[in-house]
């Protein structure tokens, strides 16, 4: 055991007290918003069987995932001649949750018995990934979810927006909400002529934003679409106006009012579910920016109705919040047919965006209320009984443990954020005082010992 | 990727929404006694390096990691013709956190600047060890920890006591608070004349709760003690009375007046503390009993002034809380000389506590307080703003989201906890009411649609 410089694993980050008291400002407004809308929270453990997580993010999210060597001589039995791939799958049976996803869908079917359908859950934990860290992309971090399974109705999307609408309010960033839906997209890829290149169309339109319209053409017809596809979805992609009216024109496409003349079922069941949700949507009250974008496709071949993606409009940072509907959640585990929808918030982004505005309450900054001074050790019985009944009021406070110059107790004070100090010498403790002085203001009272009631209010003012 | 039944590796726990709200009772709870003393919360990685942790636990500890396979091929570089141990060597850099101890100090090494003396941090995270399960032992657990470190003043050790006491009162569970003293432990054995067996001697008298006082000599005899030594030990452990007294007649052995004569300053100035801490304790208004227990060792060599230990008075199980003073945390990491002293709260065994004596709250048992039934999806958009209203206000409510028999929506209702439905048809819609109705009492009301205000009493009262 001789010294060592420590470190923590690269992608992995301590939080302080100023990080962690921020963190929880938003993990605690999320929670709070959830369950105004009866979302429940449930936990799961960090680790899980690979069997449950192998095979569920594709071979890429395989590699990615943390194996925990089994304990015990994990070695003993293995047949250490084959390679590396079969060595892994014998000395490692679990490894770290990768997202909250596939762990929800895992308790779902393993607690079935339990749960009352509509089933409202929300889930904040860690999850882990080997990806290679970057700016901004850690191996250790937090995913908030909250999903709804069990129900198809439109009115589950309508309460995600208005989580959304809600959560970003009471953070004070203005937030632009883009909704899309899966079955749209599918509808686009029929009427194009092209039913199975569903992903190919998305994945291309998903990038408009980034490469622009006639990148995403090219890449279209890179993607195997003929002109006259491409000829019948870019009018999709230069749709603009009031979401009535994007949906009415829309329609027609659906309809066989495009240039192929198709009409797709499919299509028009998706624009059903979005007119019904801005139809929610238009009564709710929400004061965020909602519209409809019909290049919105998230990656993901999961989502099968509604897509959301939330953006930050003052901050210029990636998505901040996604999600969407899905048909087949436990569908992996044998559970097939329920339907759900749900989204999660970044919470490593809204920090972001948060510092970057500066938008964190400033009391965040501080923890103690109130330091006795300690100046001399026979005022400290004097003051325990103060300190004890304050803090039965709620009120943070300490007394400097070590009797010492006042600088560096004053010091102590300053780093700390600690806007109140009382100095009680024998003067105060011969009248049965205790004085109180305001650091910010100068402001410094004398108040009676057992006066609690006063005492709290000079310092709640 | 076939059907599978589902499972979660032994020894790991799903935690539902009701265990889940019941532990964040016990989290918040403490964390809200942390912060009204000043205790800053952290967080740390869930892996940290194994060149931290290994060592730090001894060997059993170390067998007891949980190792993560190094990411990429692992084995691609390592001597497969090594032994297990090694090859574990070579394929993992990282291990899950055993404790919480050994990251805060890696974590005040590496923060040193950034840190204000005292550090009262506390920290309420998960950690892993793989230890065989059984009743009540878990491979992943929470610990509650909270230490105030860089500071000797005995006004720390108040804290704690002061800060259990306030933790169990909330949590409305009777406690014995025990405390003893490495120092006077240390002198115990030196009084005895076998200074170099403290370690045997405090093992030996630990046991005696359980063994009681001869099988206690008896196994002092076999540890190499004589017994004139046990003669001088053995009116420590029958030492009754008030703590004073018990003070008194330590200080008095001690002092020289032992069987054997011998004077131990160490002894002495562990009764100096102990005396001042009392001193302390009798100012501060604790209501919890609290006791010095000279035979209270905690197996852990580690503390050096302190030790305290919790009990539940009326529900048998062990202790619910402990820890002590240390004064050499971060030695091993390269920063000698540093005091602190801590307490664990045991968040698994508070739970089976309040469990055992159906001390949860009630209103722990239901999140959402008003669910707006769906007879009619007509009835949605008229009910829409009026959930968003009672949100606004902090009231939780659901909209069942699927039209259909009210049956189904009770028995909802009734499975989820939900004490209010309110059941809007066309009538109210076109009187701009809304119903709503105590499930408890019956009692039903009619409120304007816009009449937040008394539908909130109602539903709070």
């Amino acid at each position: 055991m001789g010294m060592q410089k420590p470190s923590i694993p690269k992608g992995t980050r301590d939080f302080g007290r100023k990080e962690t008291a921020e963190r929880n400002y938003i993990f605690d407004t999320i929670k709070a918003v959830f369950r105004t809308f009866g979302y429940v929270q449930i936990e799961t453990p960090a680790m899980e069987n690979l069997s449950t997580l192998l095979g569920k993010y594709g071979d890429e999210g395989d590699k990615l995932l943390f194996r925990i060597l089994n304990s015990g001589d994990a070695f003993a039995k293995a047949d250490l001649s084959a390679d590396g791939p079969s060595i892994t799958r014998q000395v490692c049976e679990k490894g770290l949750r990768y997202d909250l996803t596939v762990p929800f869908a895992r308790y779902v079917v393993q607690h079935r018995e339990e749960i009352a359908m509509p089933f409202r859950r929300f889930q904040m934990q860690p999850v882990w990934r080997a990806d290679r860290p970057q700016k901004g992309r850690y191996r250790e971090f937090w995913q908030c979810d909250a999903d709804v399974i069990g129900s198809t109705s439109q009115i589950n999307e309508l309460e995600l927006v208005q989580i959304v609408d809600n959560v970003f309010k009471r953070l004070d960033i203005n937030v632009l909400i883009k909704i899309n839906n899966r079955k749209v997209l599918t509808g686009l890829a029929e009427i194009a002529g092209f039913p199975d290149k569903v992903t190919d169309i998305t994945v291309a339109i998903d990038k408009i934003d980034k490469i622009g319209l006639d990148a995403v053409k090219e890449e279209m017809l890179q993607r195997g679409l003929t002109p006259e596809a491409v000829e019948v979805i870019e009018p999709v992609l230069l749709l603009s106006g009031d979401t009535a009216g994007k949906i009415a024109r829309m329609r027609n496409l659906m309809n066989g009012g495009s240039a192929s003349g198709i009409v797709s079922q499919t299509g028009l069941k998706g624009l059903d579910e979005l007119e019904e949700l801005f139809g929610f949507i238009s009564v709710a009250g929400i004061r965020s920016a909602v519209e409809i974008d019909l290049s919105l496709a998230r990656g993901l071949n999961y989502y099968t109705g509604a897509i959301f993606e939330v953006k930050a409009c003052d901050f210029p940072i990636g998505s901040i919040c996604g999600g969407g509907r899905y048909d087949n959640l436990t569908g992996i585990f044998g559970m097939p047919g329920l339907s759900g929808v749900g989204i999660s918030f970044g919470a490593d982004r809204i920090y972001d965006v948060l510092k970057g505005l500066d938008k964190f309450p400033a009391s965040l900054g501080s923890s103690t209320t109130l330091l006795f001074a300690n100046m001399d050790a026979a005022v400290v019985p004097y003051l325990i009984p103060v300190a004890a009944a304050l803090r039965a009021e709620g009120i943070s406070c300490e007394i400097y443990p070590d009797t010492g110059k006042l600088k560096k107790q004053f010091d102590y004070a300053g780093r700390q954020g600690i806007p109140f100090i009382s100095i009680v010498g024998s003067d105060e403790m011969s009248s049965n005082m205790v004085n109180i002085k305001n650091l910010a203001t100068g402001d410094q009272r004398q108040f009676d010992r057992e006066d609690v009631k006063n005492i709290k209010n000079f310092l709640q003012n």
